[in-house]
């Protein structure tokens, strides 16, 4: 173990906590941070209380929001009738970025996991489904990631929307565009072949 | 430019000031501090505002303490005739780690570049020199990296402790313990060589 002034190894422990930052990297964010301008690192602190405080779910869609309902969720221009079902908020981000979407969302902050213990009760369903219930909705899009979890969970909600007779669609599997065929799996590929278009 | 809430926008941006941390890491860090226990994301921010607040030079060393003069400085089993003088904090720690040098240190906080506009007054050597007159130092080991800049400022400084009489020693290159013969570059060979010793 190390020695460290007891501030310092404090704040190389809770950066150690962080996803992906090693203890080595801490260390270096640490003193990085200690020889940061004072005004810049209480700015840094100040942005994390600062969104931990302001920053709530939205009581609509469930994506993270400063302002309740979301400004998705409340901006008039957008299409109500239709809900994108995704895994996370970085997926809303993503999704966005397109520019072509303009319908709401409904962000379900995790997978069905088994292996995880993550069943249907620990992710955002019962709020889908009640905003379905409550709403006018004619489409929901499942855009959960094309992983075992996601099309598994993809699976389970459209499972419970098809008595609602609600249209329920399935993002499309394909090559990316600017991929090259021969670095995709077989799966991905039989996938595009499978829903090849008339052109 | 993607859409965040302002105080998920300001979250992101202050991570991504941090060295290594790009736009990506920033968002995926941001959301992971979102999802965080809100009292876990408060002592995230607390280890930082505490750190600045009581971490400050010692006085005597210039490494980053909470304690003036440094637990090391103040320490009166260390031998305080001989002063290992290192670049950053993070090379103190590196030596403290060997068990084996019971001497202080001097931490120049930065190495001597003129490409980067750091000439020898942006460092800490005045402080070096002071604390060798005032005190009753023999040895001074340069333990700079070996490096251009840190070989520069190593010669930088035992040229003017010369003329005070002080004995001044550079810590040996060779090859690393553990290290493979074949992956090492000719200088470092040579420099193995040169520094060759009777066994």
């Amino acid at each position: 173990m190390d020695y460290y002034a007891l501030p310092i190894a404090n704040l190389i422990e809770e950066l150690s906590k962080l996803p992906g930052i090693g203890r080595k990297t801490a260390q270096r964010l640490a003193f990085y941070i200690l020889e940061m301008e004072p005004m810049e690192a209480e700015k840094l602190a100040n942005s994390i209380t600062t969104a931990k405080e302001k920053v709530k779910y939205c009581s609509v869609c469930c994506n993270l929001t400063d302002v309740d309902p979301c400004y998705i969720c409340s901006n008039k221009k957008r299409d109500d009738s239709v809900i994108c079902v995704v895994e996370g908020p970085k997926d809303v981000i993503a999704m966005e970025r397109t520019r072509e979407y303009t319908g709401l969302y409904h962000v379900l902050h995790g997978v069905i996991s088994p292996m995880e213990n993550i069943g249907p009760d620990s992710i955002r369903i019962k709020e889908l489904l009640k905003r379905i219930q409550d709403g006018d909705v004619k489409e929901v899009i499942l855009a959960t990631n094309p992983t075992v979890e996601g099309e598994a969970t993809a699976m389970y909600i459209s499972k419970l929307l098809k008595p609602m007779g609600i249209k329920t669609t399935r993002i499309a599997h394909g090559i990316p565009v600017g991929g090259d065929l021969e670095y995709f799996d077989e799966v991905t590929l039989s996938k595009a072949m499978e829903n090849r278009r008339e052109i």
